[in-house]
């Protein structure tokens, strides 16, 4: 199979076939892998993913389930198939799969689902659900593979092939001792290449990265990457091997902490769902929008303060708008670089001073050069030069102001331990807005009157 | 060992360590990864990690080269060792990792490294500096595991062991033809629990993914995270099988493409390195910045039409500021959560219609909640209804207007194959001033003069 997009051909046919029998659809889905399905899904009401998913093999059923984003919301379309389907369902996903899935139904409805399995299953899915979402035990699958300390290579192998009917891919066998204290891991290659009778204990890498299962998922994403390991062991305080986090499941927590970021810094609530109804959306802006309107109050008083010299100079409230404008471009690309580079390198204090000083060079500089192209303007359509030069030292003041806050800001609020994109780009443009008007204001009011 | 972050401690004692002897360093480094060096590095003057290197064991040192971030420019580094270290350490590196670093050098520096090299990794490595950066052809390894179609699980095994000697790490084996045409995969796992005589073509899946060595590196790493797989087969035109790419590269592809989105969407050149210094940092925001300032003098114009109502209603200027700022910060609201779906998701042309459709009703209820509490203020200091109700009136329309260009902009570009974070906050938020200050001041030159 090439790689592979759904388009609207797709959606189109697979529409068509939900108006014929169920052989004609069965033989169109078995065209499509699961991730696709899932895709298609996106595009059909509740009934029809409920016919599509009946159709399926439970294996394929499932899945189909595991690859929906929480944004199409897999847990209702579970929910809503016969209790039986639903328990096979539920018994054939990955526990970490099932347990995120169940995790979005309230308690009851998970109870309904979860009394239904094999006693195993619902043992294991209930204890994963006690983690919070966004740690290691979160996370992770406590299928996978181990083997023990004492073994030799030829009893290694019986074990993980008994061990791998259950499971679906893995890369990594982890070694641990008799009482199920993590002891290493071995990669598939070393134990293929190791002669028959090697003893497990020459082959294990010991100095293994690990998590417990409270850690952070940014920070288990964070060592997925950074030492480049298809899956990293999750242990309890006492060391004990609870399960694995995988590399895919780190791809997806990358996607959701820059989303996240993107939204921060825009001056949206973190947890607003990208595909919500237009009522979520309210509720969650409609709050930072208010607290905007606070800042912004703050740079209409400054402009309140110094009525009278609008009233007597009314051409400064053109030159306003540029000055606030060009002051909260200059911010916000200051702050995008910083909290870019917050998120990705763990700062030392040298180096968050030197940033501060980069980016009051850099507004130094824009600000002098748009300056001296707004002082052009001023001098070429209002023939003022005195106003000129007004403008000119409030642009490069605001400038100077812009990349000094929209930078130290970000990087001050990572210090105190608060997340640096709240500074979104809203907040840092008051300060341009406040100190521009003061500025230009200020100096008109002094220089022009 | 236990995750592990470099802080200040490590940072002194390596200094410290730097003013000893050879023995007393050597034993420091001994106890850090591969990965947490390259991050000590971006501590250490170019001297200072020379001499690291060069205490360094061959693959020690490959490994702390191929970890270190492009900005923290290997490329010198390597260019700076003694030719014959320099060689050896390229010979130890992976193709791609060599590639990469080379990669950042002039064609003349490359060659004096490469002309050292054995001939079978310079022509490899040569062949690899062909391919663009930013395509399959570029993320490329070309060192895999692959056997023949007609061997047997026992000769595959032997073939799987003499290949990796050269081979870092891998979990899945390519399975080619006799003229190497790619004819599918095998997991490590299921040729381990296969039978000894079990013929490699009654394991192989043939249904693989695999892309082409010119696929741009976005799609390969959405490929990787949709089929959740550890690496995929990269392919010439005639489907002969050129290397893999792996899901470690994916993970940097994904958070370059991320820092890429954000930069451009707060209106900063995409390829500004995060830790550049202030002169190319001038360099890629001063064109932009010109280019908003064009934007501003639009909105500056529309105020500059108005300049005698202004004159006659100096207390307006006080609220342009408010609505404008207002307005802005909507549109990065609706423009970020735009963004961010357009790039996770491939939207249909219903689901377009239907954000901007969301977008308005968003625009329009918060515009009126937040205009009912300006005209409120209106009322309490300035005490005139008919400037409250102009006011509510600006605002309102503002907000949808900041709802209908902040999503229908970037979906817009996206339809006619422009990437839409091009659209950037400062973009969109030339239209709510120009509008809002229309809107405001025409307004009120109609109702309140």
């Amino acid at each position: 199979m090439q790689s592979f997009e759904i388009d609207k051909t797709d959606i189109t046919k697979i529409k068509e076939a939900l108006l014929q029998d169920d052989n004609a659809l069965k033989s169109l889905l078995s065209e499509y892998h699961a991730s696709e399905i899932a895709i298609l899904f996106e595009n059909l009401n509740a009934e029809e993913k409920v016919r599509i998913i009946n159709l399926l093999s439970i294996e394929m059923a499932s899945d189909v389930l595991s690859e929906m984003d929480e944004e199409s919301d897999p847990a209702t379309l579970l929910y809503n198939l016969e209790p039986e389907k639903r328990a096979e369902i539920v018994e054939d996903l990955n526990y970490d799969d099932a347990t995120d899935i169940l995790s979005q139904l309230d308690e009851e409805d998970q109870s309904e689902i979860l009394d239904d399995l094999n006693i195993e299953d619902a043992s294991s899915i209930r204890n994963l659900l006690k983690y919070a979402d966004d740690t290691a035990g979160g996370l992770m699958n406590t299928q996978f593979i181990k083997v023990e300390l004492g073994m030799t290579k030829k009893n290694a192998i019986d074990e993980i092939i008994r061990q791998s009917e259950e499971i679906e891919e893995f890369y990594t066998v982890f070694v641990v001792d008799e009482f199920n204290t993590f002891k290493g891991i071995i990669s598939l290659k070393d134990i293929i290449k190791a002669k028959v009778n090697t003893p497990i204990v020459d082959l294990v890498k010991p100095d293994a990265v690990y998590v417990y299962s409270n850690t952070d998922q940014e920070e288990v994403a964070k060592l997925i990457a950074q030492y480049n390991i298809t899956s990293i062991p999750v242990l309890d305080e006492d060391n004990k091997l609870l399960g694995r986090v995988t590399f895919d499941d780190v791809i997806d927590v990358l996607e959701e902490e820059n989303t996240e970021d993107i939204l921060k810094i825009s001056g949206v609530s973190e947890d607003e769902e990208l595909s919500g109804n237009w009522i979520e959306a309210v509720k969650s802006r409609l709050p930072w929008l208010i607290v905007n309107l606070a800042t912004a109050f703050l740079a209409a008083f400054v402009v309140r303060y110094y009525e009278s010299t609008i009233e007597q100079l009314s051409i400064i409230s053109a030159y306003m708008v540029v000055i606030a404008g060009m002051g909260g471009n200059a911010a916000t690309q200051a702050l995008a670089v910083t909290v870019r580079r917050i998120s990705l390198f763990d700062l030392t204090d040298k180096q968050a001073y030197k940033t501060v000083l980069k980016e009051f060079s850099v507004g130094l500089i824009n600000g002098a050069v748009i300056g001296l192209i707004v002082l052009g303007f001023a001098l070429y359509f209002d023939g003022n030069p005195m106003l000129g030069i007004v403008i000119f030292l409030a642009m490069t003041g605001n400038m100077v102001i812009a990349g000094i806050t929209g930078s130290g800001i970000p990087l001050l609020l990572k210090r105190i331990g608060i997340d640096p994109a709240i500074a979104s780009s809203i907040i840092i443009s008051t300060f341009t807005d406040v100190f521009g008007f003061l500025l230009l204001l200020g100096l008109a009011s002094k220089l022009l009157l």
